[in-house]
């Protein structure tokens, strides 16, 4: 098949599951009532839990914001609206009091708090939802929430940890845990689009980001591990050694999207060859497919219980990866590893019968859970990956277009 | 093969069994360096992190301690001497500073605090392990840090909890779960033991202990909840549903031992008809054999990762649960489940290789985890479950030599 032909029938099968994910989201997990969504949804679409996880709400209404503003056929009111009510949700309820500088981790339908975490994660996703709320709205409220939650959260991780709540206790150093630095990596890629105040602002904060998260390739570049120490040097145990290639890819077309708005070659380079190839190569089940959630740089055997559990995301973002990293480079390689992926996902994840994908399959690639949604998945990953690959697909044969 | 022959055989296996997982601790986990255990122990007994979880530390000091008093084959200079450097670890590391009233959840192997949680359990091994020490040593100093972390317990169980750091929300409602009542039901056990002054003063909180657990017998009761409401009504959503048959089991014999004590017949019943049996016959995988991790009671999918995973310590409680059963009630039926689970620990769970027990099988029986140890498997559930198989076998094998 000629790759213009490959292209296509890519982007024709991705542009109707991004329909079909939409739609089950759309048709299941609105709250009419208290604003906000469900993403405690079964198989068929079916609320098993009310419960609202702040951080899944953040990334439902960046999403639903993001479609609109980027996808043609998403340019819909019914779709702002909702987007809208659940922004409005997170303003009135995700942080548990008016004087409360952290969100909750969970709330009640009603938007009591019921669980609060001594992270950062929910505030990140809070800052997605306002800022792209701004973009579609216009309101300046969003973007000063936004802006503030954001300078709090740099705050958090830069200055003084203190109101995360977690104690100083002596035998734990400071950690360089891959998911800080990569989140506010995408961060400052979210408020910095076309806002050359923005882009000022959190330059500093972008390339602090950046370093931090090159100090995870180890071992002679060759590893990348979850935790490193502050200066950047290997820690001992387990912590060290637990590497997960879901995070390092991610933190890869973060860093590739990085290189490509500063035109860095090198930092190009090492985004796609050591945070995309190497985690993928290392990653992957050459027995039945899928990557692993969690390794041991050495082997040993991880002690969390799913590591060898196939989950969703990791495979979300090795798509987006290798795609941004073959628009990038061209390297055939890196489609070869897209095709792979891509037909693993179909033909696991993906559920041809209610839409949506499963979540969790087991080592053999058997779904393990049956939910659609539940406390860490919602309507984030999937259609963040659909619709970034639809529009790197449509760049690439319009490309293809202007030198036939 | 007659029953007398079946309870030899048994006791035999068991004898050797127990045998051969006390020698995989004693060769692996001393840290002759800083005293106390490793428990990250590899397939081999091989260290792959000397970080010590303090409720580890205080099972294993408190396993040695009841090997050494109660089975004279154990009662052996080393595992004494052993027992001893684990208790001084506690003492000395256990809490992480001075004025500190809860331990650490994890500290370094030179006792410097890394975590901590904001949870009962570690206080409550610290207690296990100190009075089995005085029990031992008959040094009051022990007896002494144990009545004085349990009265330090019961205050945050049943007066306030603001010292465990956990921020009161209005959207979470007081829980009643179940691993609180059960885990001072077996303190109270543990500290009232040929002991009238504890047995009085430890009495009313035994009888509050009894009482929450029984909250847990739900839906008229055909159902065994984990999480009830501090009244004992059901809650909503997946706390409300959620099974852990491991739990209900452990909590059953637990139950049973309280109603042996009493000479109370009726909660003798409920304890093996409702929290062993009914559990048991829910929880068991009709079609791999062994005991689910969790489950909803509803049969929606849970969403632990690991709910359909076979863990070592639901079938170590449920070998108890069931023998202690038969002892009480003579009833065959409990002696065919006693097999039922033995025939699938023995052959699923057991290592003849290096010794000791895989912790963590997939759906189907397939080691996921080849770890012996972690943060969560250390020397407890197995060699308690071992002892205590063989204790109650002997004890019916000599009523049988009497009666004949």
């Amino acid at each position: 098949m000629s790759e213009r032909k490959r292209l296509e029938q890519w982007k024709g099968q991705i542009n109707q599951e991004l329909d079909r994910v939409m739609e089950f989201w759309i048709q299941h997990s609105h709250d009419q009532d208290y604003g906000g969504f469900f993403t405690c949804l079964s198989q068929d679409g079916a609320v098993y839990d009310d419960l609202k996880y702040i951080w899944l709400q953040g990334r439902q209404v960046w999403m639903y914001c993001r479609l609109y503003r980027k996808v043609p056929r998403f340019h819909r009111e019914d779709i702002l609206n909702t987007a809208i009510t659940g922004g409005e949700f997170l303003l009135a309820h995700a942080r548990p009091s008016a004087d409360s500088l952290k969100c909750a981790f969970v709330v009640t339908r009603d938007g009591r708090a019921v669980k609060i975490q001594r992270t950062i994660f929910g505030e990140c996703f809070y800052v997605m939802a306002m800022d792209e709320l701004w973009r579609v709205t216009h309101e300046d409220r969003y973007k000063k929430e936004a802006r503030q939650m954001m300078d709090q959260i740099t705050h958090w991780v830069r200055v003084d940890p203190t109101e995360l709540g977690r104690p100083e206790l002596c035998g734990a150093g400071k950690v360089n845990s891959m998911a800080v630095p990569m989140m506010l990596l995408n961060l400052v890629d979210q408020l910095s689009e076309d806002d050359e105040e923005m882009t000022t602002t959190y330059k500093e904060v972008g390339t602090w980001s950046v370093q931090m998260i090159l100090q995870h390739l180890q071992r002679d570049g060759k590893a990348v591990l979850e935790n490193v120490s502050e200066h950047g040097q290997e820690l001992p145990g387990c912590l060290g050694r637990h590497q997960n290639s879901g995070h390092a890819i991610e933190a890869g077309w973060f860093l590739l999207r990085q290189a490509i708005t500063r035109t860095d070659q090198s930092l190009a380079k090492t985004a796609v060859e050591k945070f995309i190839i190497l985690p993928f190569l290392l990653g992957w089940d050459q027995d039945h497919g899928g990557l692993y959630s969690f390794q041991d740089v050495d082997g040993h055997c991880p002690t969390q219980l799913e590591w060898s559990m196939k989950l969703w995301w990791p495979h979300t973002e090795a798509l987006i990866a290798f795609l941004l990293g073959y628009q990038e480079t061209g390297d055939q390689k890196l489609l070869e590893y897209f095709e792979k992926v891509y037909n693993y996902v179909f033909s696991q994840f993906s559920d041809p019968e209610n839409g949506e994908w499963f979540g969790y399959l087991n080592r053999e690639g058997k779904v393990a859970l049956s939910i659609k949604g539940g406390p860490f998945k919602g309507c984030f990953h999937i259609p963040r990956c659909l619709y970034m690959c639809e529009e790197i697909l449509s760049k690439l044969l319009d490309i293809m277009d202007n030198k036939a």
